[in-house]
């Protein structure tokens, strides 16, 4: 029993509150760090201003397609800048974005667009023939919308329109609302289904907002980090840092590709100091050429997952000069879910 | 109308959700952190292992004498340890914390401890003749417990036991349980009451887990911050920086009386790097004897609230060596709720 005399304010409270939602971030970095960079994609670049503009846009034109709450938006995309602005985009619509694994074949891939009810697929030309193959099988008929991404390589557009000229009917200025629920469902992750069919896991704006703010305290984000995107946005979120990145302001230096020497290419043109990624990136700064290695800003922090790399990795990236940190989780945990927090203790 | 189709689950966690709590961060930085200093005051340290282990003694101390949910349990003493860990013994036990301005004439103060229900008074023996008096206007008649600081150079014992005494009665394994309910009460503020009587301000754990991180990241905290006490903890529980520094696992140092030779040595002999407090410490500062001011380390980060400081005191903060960020807030607002974000841009 509650007996302290102010509780019943703080329960009414509960009718009024504001939910926790990453979307708020990309909101108040568009408003205090306007002319910041926000998204890098080789010579492309977008301010904070235009990167919440895109969205709203990306928003509005969902929304004028008939994408409301509880509604499923799939997306087959390397780390580019749209998938940046989905993560914004549709749920400000109270749809759910699905991220799609670009490594699935085509069945996995219809397994997925069925059982998450997809009703909209926005779909990097690169994968155009393996979506024709997999929108065969699935039984649902989303609307197709093709990103003629400019550094694309290949692959026809397969769909009903193209991404910019779908945002192009979508408003700028869209009075987007947050959720009335901090429950809402934000995200839809499927895990590779390593025991049977792919297995959704469903995360909440709340999840989300938690998450990412807890990146920022427990890896000590300085403001305006320039991260570079090797870890797939569409592994559980990229980790949240989708929405860690833009809480701080920082810069989001996409790359279609990964290989070591985009990786350090990256990282000198825009200064990187900041990364995620599984240890196969770890072996792959290892293995490169010394002239890509003398690419590499000094002190770049790099988070890293899954099982511990071997103390020989661990400390060849120490020699390399990167500060690297351990971390483990799984997708039903947003991302991390334990660190190594170092003991600088052990540094004596 | 929700439509997705994993909602459902998600609806259901609700029941079984881990509430947001603040005391949470000190379970944790004694379990990851046990032999970092928490907390200094004069020569006294104690470890994240023994901050804990008090803050658990009291936890059982207070619910041993009947404290539980939704008792108020109000609290007199300048920056020392046992507010720190009044900060989490009161709530472990359900109990909410009022911390009372050690400033408030006894009329005012036996306002508050009768409108707040006072049922367990702390008070520091430096205030035991004020608290007398205000205990004679009350009707509520609490328990008393003295602390018997070692720093303290005057005043009576007129409780019913000591501190240190009252903390031997508990148990430093004390099985404390968090909030069922993130809204449930964690702290009684009151306001200064410039219109009338003191107007009490309840905050939650919710309130107080979300600002604790809020500064963490818009300060953008370093790992283990060493941070000296000049804002009063009683002031919006000195802007919930109780539990953000042991979020951080950060080191507490303690100061009881607020001038600026005991500032500049204790910055100097801890090292200190992080501090907040009113614009009346800025000027503390800059008006110091030279001799003191060049014990100052360079660069220490200070966050002043109020009125933004005129230019000239932040030129002169800036030119002795500070990084000063101004914020403003209310005890309505958990302390600071706007921040002047610093734009780099500004430094070009």
């Amino acid at each position: 029993m509650t007996k302290n005399p102010y509780q019943a304010d703080l329960d009414s409270n509960r009718a009024n509150y504001e939910p926790l939602s990453p979307l708020t971030f990309l909101s108040r970095s568009a408003e205090v760090y306007p002319d910041k960079t926000a998204i890098v994609h080789g010579d492309l670049t977008y301010s904070y201003r235009e990167f919440y503009a895109r969205a709203r846009r990306l928003a509005s034109a969902l929304t004028k397609h008939g994408i409301g709450e509880g509604d499923t938006v799939s997306m087959m995309a390397p780390n580019i800048p749209s998938v940046l602005e989905a993560h914004y985009g549709v749920p400000m619509t109270g749809a759910v974005l699905n991220t799609l694994n670009t490594r699935l074949d085509a069945e996995a891939l219809a397994f997925i667009l069925d059982h998450a009810e997809c009703k909209l697929l926005l779909t990097d030309r690169e994968y155009s023939s393996l979506i024709r193959e997999a929108l065969s099988l699935a039984k649902v008929k989303p609307t197709v919308i093709d990103i003629d991404d400019s550094l694309a390589e290949s692959g026809e557009l397969i769909g009903d329109m193209e991404y910019e000229a779908f945002l192009a009917t979508g408003d700028p200025e869209f009075d987007w609302q947050g959720p009335v629920d901090e429950w809402q469902a934000i995200s839809l992750n499927y895990t590779s289904g390593t025991t049977g069919d792919p297995k959704g896991v469903v995360y909440h704006h709340r999840g989300a907002y938690l998450s990412a703010m807890g990146n920022a305290v427990s890896w000590s984000l300085p403001k305006h980090p320039v991260y570079l995107w090797t870890l797939p946005m569409f592994h559980c979120n990229g980790w949240c840092f989708p929405w860690t990145l833009t809480a701080v302001g920082g810069t989001h230096v996409c790359l279609r590709k990964i290989e070591a020497s985009a990786i350090y290419s990256e990282m000198q043109r825009n200064k990187v100091d900041h990364m995620c990624g599984a240890p196969i990136i770890l072996s792959m700064l290892i293995n490169a050429s010394e002239e890509d290695k003398a690419k590499a800003p000094s002190g770049v922090k790099f988070m890293v997952a899954a099982a511990p790399p071997p103390a020989t990795v661990l400390a060849e990236m120490d020699s390399m000069g990167f500060d690297v940190t351990h971390v483990y989780g799984l997708t039903e945990t947003y991302g991390p879910s334990v660190l190594c927090d170092w003991n600088s203790d052990c540094n004596e």
